[in-house]
């Protein structure tokens, strides 16, 4: 390390909001650091903000344009908010790509299904296995998630070790894959950490964090009390409680099926990377239909109510040939992500309309979470005993919060947002610089910024409704004939009682009557005054100002 | 009670849902009952279901159709999901109003707001007063809720008895306004209650519900140890609430103001129907701004995050003149409604980021509910000890869930949603016929059903963006000139990497010069094609599917 080298860490995504993790870090002098980048996740539209739109990763702009600067992509887990972006960014960076099996198999996945050579992606063993990266030599750090093989990354440069927690919880009994090994966290921290860079998902859970290993009699009594077909959701890559689940229905004497693609692709991507041990035998849905109901599991996808998942295809009727039924039980061995209560609901009542039974997560019987709790993150903080505590993985709200339990406790420790480039060289971070950061959609096939203004449009459609007003002008720069107009998505009859578009014809027809010669010769005015015209009329009559696309015509002598 | 007369229950909305309650009880020959409705509320729209929807009412079609059978309307307390409707509705319905003082207030309000009478509207008081109404007689029975002078209704009728709660909790101890008066409600019963027609939204929750006097202390322990500025929401109408936070402040030696126009509308109510008692002297927002911070407690409206609301605004910056800074508290004295949870969190990483602490309510020490929990449900049953129980205000989950546990403890009892009409002369309820109801949009100044397709092309237009196209047809049905189209909502740049509206023009270029003259010449057909081939070629260039208005302008020779 020369005096004018330094580290540098860069959250992307991930580090002001939940889920879209990208954090970078660099060595090497200002402006010329190599760079790696861990991580390159997605996040979920919603109908408030992002409406129609496909998916949101974070705007790699800054990245791109360094790209000949980034040695390597490291991706901590398996989780679409770590690895979901990867097919739709990685052409426009091009590093090399590290994970260990499990998450190698899914990234090279991603990379198929964008039209990229999966070759791109190396399979990387846990420590003390180690990839060169530039100046940088990086090691998978096996910890406990809801999903196997997740890891944390240990960071060597020069500069010093810094730890990247990746997602994680402290489960010493995880049912599946790695217990989380204190011992070998400690040995790795012993020689000095730098920085702990670390999820905060959950440092607002005030009780520490309970093992995957404690829900399994809970939902083994709840399976074997139950009378007619039991149903079971969770997130399909907790490969845990799948087994948890499964276990529970093949001890209940039942035969198992798993419903929906995302199930039966973790699955086997479990088999084909030998992290699953001994799965329960599972039968295909055509044999599960000619099963008595008593004798049947059903675990499926959509624990948070996607539409398009088994469980909302169920709760609207027939799926697959299965139907529920009065007697039946729906479990959710899963928590509802805020935001998504409404589409959950929508299930559990349309499940109530049909007689099933549904059990849910409120009493915390049937779930437990993936992400370390306050004095879980207080125990890391310990264990790595770092020079500086860096939250990253939270809104504001959570990285403000982690950041004063490590000041509270005496510990150097910075809230970082995306887009904040610290120099962590120091005793403490050390902000350096801001870079452009945000959202980019993908919108169908194509890449949009969010702050463009085309999901904007959408938006106030939605709000708003939407008419086209069309005028044909002559040769002579005269309206010839009548404005058309059109509307969609807004009432009929207005205040007149007569037809919406009617009424907004006359009133066309009335100012282009009145329009001078000077406006009806440039397009611009016309349009603005149709535009506010129609507006107006509209307005008047049903109380809403809607969007106006004006189409002006002009015939040429 | 002659042989065939029969007391009818027919939910026109609130049996189904949380909120918009509306509920019909009719006693005469059958299609000949008189009626009465209990209730007229609102429910509200959000983005996913109804964008651009300023309000939710029932559809009241059937009753205004039998609006001559109509002998009066009962309003059990004054929140919006139970007396919102009126103003919009009452015309529509035109009978007589009776509620007790407080929420008579609001209602006349609303039916001012709406053009109507106030006069419409009778102050009645509470029990052993009653009001006649054709066959029924009714009176107000005081009961514990989240807001003042809330009342359950004793329903008598020639067939019997029944009472309808209301919205209620078992609240000995509510700060202000009646008490849980349990041998009060045990003397209405004795003679005999056919029907308990009962509030159902809190039947999940497992203990017992606690007294508004416990949140007091700890909100008080609170205030006594902040620092900065504090500020604190709840819903304007819990004005016990109000009264423990002001107090809180109170004793803490700070001036307390009171933001939002809900929130002083409230307070100006209780004042004006006496209900309020000794309310701490508040300042005006221009007194406030001048106090140091730690003198200082606002108590502000918006604890559901709603954007215009004094909480999310003050969190974008100032608000008549007062800003939050790091150091205050905010203080959520409330729960947040499923589906509100976004609005909410993204209020508190706005705080998150001024240095504003927030505390919420997760741990249930500053806030309790106004609903009766399930033990409170079962102790309700056993005071009035009816024939039957049905079960109301809730979604279907919670009514089935209420009505098994009436069943289960030896009751009669059924699960009747909106729509569903029941004869309930007899020892337990009989569905004797389905009404069409539904859900009627306020949208603008117009009134619209839900089921009109309006509100479903604005979800396709935020969902799918809009194009529009326009083609001219020539005095022989030849196109004149090349098609115009025009987009909103959609990316500029598809997979040809020219603008998409180019794309699209040429597209439809191509198929207007192939098609036939009987195509051409038909409308219909003609905006059928073009309509199809704009989609293709959209889906093509960008892999959306808009929606499309086509505009076939037609030359007269």
């Amino acid at each position: 390390m020369t005096k004018s080298d330094r580290l540098i860490y860069l959250p992307l995504g991930g580090a002001g909001e939940i889920g879209m993790n990208a954090y970078v870090y660099g060595y090497g002098k200002p402006g010329k650091e190599r760079l790696i980048l861990v991580d390159i996740g997605v996040t979920f539209p919603d109908m408030d903000s992002s409406p129609g739109v496909n998916l949101i990763v974070p705007d790699i702009a800054w990245l791109e344009t360094n790209k000949k600067r980034l040695d390597a992509i490291f991706i901590t887990h398996a989780h679409e908010d770590h690895v979901g972006g990867l097919g739709h960014l990685w052409r426009r960076l091009g590093a090399p790509v590290y994970a260990r099996a499990f998450t190698a198999h899914h990234a090279r996945r991603k990379m198929e299904d964008a039209g990229q050579s999966p070759d791109e992606v190396t399979t990387v063993s846990p420590y003390p296995e180690t990839v060169k990266a530039g100046p940088f030599t990086v090691s998978f750090l096996p910890i406990s998630h809801s999903i196997p093989e997740s890891s944390g990354l240990v960071i060597d440069s020069p500069a010093g070790r810094v730890i990247h927690t990746g997602d994680f919880k402290l489960d010493e009994t995880p049912v599946l894959g790695e217990p989380f090994d204190e011992a070998l966290w400690r040995e790795v921290s012993k020689g000095g950490v730098k920085a702990l860079v670390c999820d905060s998902t959950n440092v607002f859970s005030e009780h520490e964090g309970r093992s995957e290993a404690s829900v399994k009699p809970e939902i083994t009594k709840l399976v074997a009390g139950a009378k007619g077909m039991v149903v079971a959701t969770t997130f399909a890559s907790n490969i845990a409680r799948l087994k948890t689940l499964a276990e529970a229905g093949q001890a209940a004497g039942r035969d198992v099926c798993l419903l929906g693609r995302a199930m039966q692709r973790m699955v086997a991507a479990g088999e084909a990377t030998g992290i699953i041990g001994k799965f329960p035998a599972t039968i295909p849905v055509e044999e599960a239909r000619d099963l008595p109901r008593n004798k049947l599991m059903l675990i499926v996808t959509g624990s948070q109510g996607e539409r398009r998942a088994a469980s909302a295809q169920l709760s609207r009727g027939k799926y697959l040939g299965m139907t529920m039924k009065d007697g039946d039980m729906f479990l959710f061995s899963s928590k509802t992500i805020p935001g998504n209560e409404r589409g959950v609901i929508r299930i559990m009542n349309a499940y109530s309309e049909m007689g099933v039974d549904i059990v849910d997560d409120s009493a915390g019987r049937y779930h437990v979470s993936g992400h370390a709790n306050r004095p879980d993150l207080l125990r890391m903080h310990d264990i790595v005993n770092p020079e500086m505590v860096i939250p990253m993985h939270g809104e504001h709200r959570h990285l403000r919060q982690h950041t004063r339990l490590a000041i509270e406790k005496g510990r150097a420790g910075a809230l970082l947002v995306n887009g904040m480039m610290a120099d962590i060289s120091g005793p403490a971070p050390d902000v350096v610089e801001y870079i452009e950061t945000g959202r980019t959609y993908l919108d169908g096939s194509v890449q949009i910024g969010a702050m463009d203004g085309i999901v904007r449009d959408r938006i106030r459609m939605a709000l708003n409704g939407h008419v086209t007003a069309t005028v044909i002008m002559d040769e002579d720069d005269e309206p010839l004939g009548d404005a058309w107009v059109e509307v969609m998505g807004l009432a009929e009859l207005g205040k007149s009682n007569a037809p919406l578009v009617e009424v907004v014809e006359g009133d066309l027809g009335q100012i282009l009557m009145r329009m001078n010669d000077k406006t009806l010769r440039d397009d611009d005015k016309m349009e603005e005054a149709i535009r506010r015209e129609v507006r107006r009329s509209v307005m008047d009559e049903i109380g809403k100002k809607p969007e106006v696309t004006v189409v002006i015509s002009r015939l040429i002598g």
